[in-house]
């Protein structure tokens, strides 16, 4: 009496948080590295007007299902911002996370059976979703020697298999923080569009980046490619459960429908706060946050002698540090049971690899630096402690 | 490039909602019956709680899949204080209000294939979820001379001429307000158990009632159903899309594993605001609210000769009037028509039955009371004013 399909892989990070709930219910000072949580939460002017809303006693009815219109008209002002690129609100669904808008743009995208590609290792919610969806999920296996991006080749060897409907790119990417140059992402949607295969480009960390770029969009180079984006990242958001979607016309009738029969429409009190997220003094309060994700990138890059690891590609963008895991899997065996004896034992919570990879992932771990520099500079200690024991 | 799946019907409340707001925006004075919209909004010490979380600069993280602890405990505690039940918070699951149940729930228990029934009218969002996960609609066409609802009989029937996997059942339902009987509900329950149908039973209506009962739960006659509610109705909070389902241990990891990957989790902030909407005060003001609901009801029901529609069959719960258009139709021809002329005309907000019944809904509306008497009786006049132009 369960169905088939539901027979999906838990999201590892989901259940190690728990851990650390119980944990931290128990007095021990954990220090939380596994969950992509930027540590210093919405801009205060949303915060602030979430609390005059309330405080006003805002009766928080069901808004358009596509969201409400000064949202979308405020996200197509971001797109000319950071890309310079024209974007019509009606091009914008704003969604419950960017977990709502993969829901509706696999849904609205993609049939049951078709085969839609990704890299591994990957975000894994990509895969259990469309799999749950009954779409065939195509790995594209992605080494640090492409830097876990796919590659036009890949694309080209997996289409010839078998027509490809779709493919899921990151960039920058989670578990790695890898980012496609902007010649690379033109080339991939320009091979997606020669092929008919529909992009659907994760840009959640946007604005999280370490370089020139704050990220190229995939809607730069024309409407085709359905963009995922969302407060989570850049703005702090990660609980508020709000994101958006780009949609070309031709299919966001579709999720419109799909979007008002499945979700009826995005949290209201985070709509309307989130207003508040792009004037100057938001985006300010932001860029001073990723500063301190560059710090604590820096920290954990300066640390690879003493961590003794193997192997990084260090991230473009995004907070997390993958590393191979190197000599520690002599003592451990598995990324799991290493992240498992450091927590138990140092109440440091990473990420193992297998919940992003499953053929390499068990000699990898994520380590989240969304919690700051203080957090890492304190878990480098505990982690260079408790292999030395 | 659009998914065939994807072809559902828009839920036309939605758009009729996006018609309100661009009239709204006109200047005109809309009275909107269309949404099943409680005009109070939450309790007080719910919106309080959120303003000084959101004061505190409170850092809204992901909370695990199922719902923060103490907001499961809570509903625990809710269904021994109204149903007298024991509900282990283990097998309570907080939710993005009941879609996002309903989406966990169907994902859970049906494959791709399997026959769902459920009765004509109804909620469309049922169908239209199901549509778009693969299972098949089994409609029971449920008239006046059963309330609307579906009975032993029918499903017999059904399960004669294919095995069904599920029923849905709404009690009080959306679009008609009836409710099944604790004997019918008992009776319903044991035949889904017999003949291993998964029963999904609908309570979001529970305690907008207007007799002895504040509804019964399936879930008092054993684990198997899986139940669906939210703070919507009762708590008045729409918008904040929260709400909860329960379902038996065999089913709940999988829906653990699906919430992690499709939802990660439900807002934060409603969540932590909603462990104050369990309070003797908040209750009382809830039953406040439905006191209003029960005189607008009244209003409707005394102004059936004035109104001159057809019969209905009045609501036992819920918040609607559900009619057939009797001689209306003469005039427009549909529902649709009539509703769209309303609305034009004088500001009213209805809903055509053809949301809730693609057969014989071209004839009904649906009147919202859950914006209270004032509006009620306002809008009646406007109604009765319209009708003899």
């Amino acid at each position: 009496m369960v169905s088939a399909r539901s027979q999906v892989p838990p999201f590892e990070v989901m259940t190690i948080l728990d851990e650390v709930a119980r944990l931290r219910a128990r007095g021990v000072g954990v220090i939380s590295l596994c969950a992509g949580e930027p540590v210093a939460g919405a801009p205060t002017a949303v915060d602030d007007e979430a609390a005059r809303l309330h405080v006003a006693h805002t009766t928080f009815g069901y808004t358009p299902a596509l969201g409400i219109a000064p949202l979308r008209e405020a996200l197509a002002g971001h797109y000319d911002r950071w890309y310079g690129t024209d974007v019509d609100p009606s091009e914008i669904a704003v969604t419950t996370g960017s977990s709502g808008a993969f829901l509706l743009a696999f849904l609205a995208a993609f049939d049951a059976g078709d085969r839609v590609a990704l890299a591994r290792p990957g975000y894994p919610a990509y895969r259990n979703i469309l799999s749950s969806l009954g779409c065939e999920v195509v790995d594209l296996d992605c080494g640090a020697d492409v830097r876990f991006q796919p590659t036009v080749e890949q694309l080209d060897a997996e289409h010839a298999r078998g027509p490809l409907a779709g493919l899921v790119l990151a960039s920058p990417a989670n578990p790695t923080g890898t980012m496609v140059t902007r010649d690379e992402l033109a080339a991939l949607v320009a091979w997606c569009d020669a092929n008919g295969v529909r992009l659907v480009s994760d840009e959640i960390y946007h604005g999280v980046t370490y370089g020139d770029s704050r990220g190229t969009s995939a809607r730069e180079f024309g409407p085709g490619p359905i963009v995922v984006s969302s407060w989570s990242k850049y703005w702090g958001m990660t609980g508020w459960r709000i994101g958006w979607l780009l949609a070309p016309p031709e299919l966001m009738s579709a999720v419109d429908a799909l979007a008002g029969n499945l979700a009826l429409c995005p949290p209201a009190p985070a709509q309307f706060a989130a207003l508040e997220s792009f004037t100057d003094t938001s985006y300010a309060q932001c860029d001073e946050a990723v500063a301190d994700f560059a710090e604590a990138r820096r920290l954990l890059l300066d640390a690879e002698p003493r961590l003794g690891w193997g192997g990084s590609a260090p991230a473009d963008g995004a907070f997390y540090y993958y590393a191979d895991l190197g000599p520690q899997l002599e003592h451990h065996g598995t990324s799991s049971a290493y992240a498992a004896a450091l927590l138990e034992a140092t109440g440091v919570a990473l990420t193992p690899g297998t919940d992003f990879d499953a053929v390499g992932g068990h000699r990898t771990v994520r380590v989240s630096f969304a919690a700051g520099t203080a957090a890492i500079r304190e878990a480098i200690e505990r982690i260079v402690a408790f292999q030395s024991r």
